[in-house]
């Protein structure tokens, strides 16, 4: 479970001791989303992370990996408690919508989903 | 709450019934969490955004919004649910990690943090 | 002008010297591109950047942004050498592809463009 | 030879006759280049592009990858006309830099310069 409220109100109160709330548009919230999201892309620009999960346990890089993954969770998080959307309502629709738009038969084994 | 075990658990059967799980490594789903970011901060590429939260309510907009939002979230349990990450506990240690780094009276009202 | 043919050749033999070649896949230099843009924007992440050219020209900023610029303008040299494109010719082409899509009279002042 | 100058000139032109030139701030432009560097990125979002320079001369994915490297590129000279950047020269002295921080020695066929 992720106590994505309490963790809310904790990145408000966060917000409102450091007056950053007027920083906070949607806008800059969607650049910081995509700045650590492309930090995360970072650790693996060149030959790491192509193949399997295990170059992802190694201690050089696990605790990068986990700091950038939890910014992008974060500002996802306070980005949606900004905006007043419900994260487990929209993560259910959209897993609805996939699986309408690539029914399993189409697209088994293919990448071809995103050749088009 | 984000029930993120059972989300992952429904990601994992989505990949497995279209044979998609080869296509996931590290470097793949590290890519897709940036593209879907980029995604969300197209929609406010040029004046939207800039200002206050309502301007996200429009309906115009909204559902976009939460769609791109959406497929962040699910890339990110994604990676986390292949890499063993818990979300939650790395969430709650990003932020005590940020709160020794910015305290609040070096950084009140001021967006130095990202000018250094 | 850019004499985007001989830092090419230049950056050919840079990669040589190192045996980096092997690395330079398209996906990985397009990875490269995605990152530097990036780093970028994150110069702009919070209030930074909304107004001004004079906010770019201040000293404390400026050689950043000229150096992620030369980034990412390098790694689009490096990518058209690797791939054969010629980017005077393909630049063009998108003009005149942008004047087609986006005739003045339907746009003007407008930022809809990107709104549909 | 890419002439910079005169595509600069036609997107200035343009722009005026959009009366787009109120969009074009450093961020809005910082974050176009971004958004353009990952539509490039999507391209190669699985499993393509990991291998060999071949998979981007197929017709089905020629032509996209060069309107979106011509993207980023205009953007590129856009920005830097906003601010009165010379792009030959920031990148002479990046590869000048980057010849300092890289010394042949020492990263000869490794990649770890990402990996610190």
């Amino acid at each position: 479970m992720i106590d994505n409220q309490k963790l809310a109100n904790t990145l408000r109160s966060f917000a409102a001791e450091r007056e950053w709330d007027q920083f906070h548009t949607p806008k800059n919230l969607a650049t910081s989303i995509a700045v650590e999201a492309s930090e995360l892309l970072e650790l693996f620009q060149w030959s790491r992370g192509q193949k399997g999960w295990d170059e992802v346990t190694d201690s050089s890089i696990r605790s990068k990996v986990e700091e950038e993954l939890a910014d992008i969770l974060l500002y996802v998080i306070r980005f949606a408690d900004k905006a007043g959307i419900d994260l487990q309502a929209i993560a259910e629709r959209k897993i609805a919508l996939n699986a309408q738009k690539y029914p399993p038969e189409g697209f088994r084994g293919s990448d071809r989903k995103y050749d088009e």
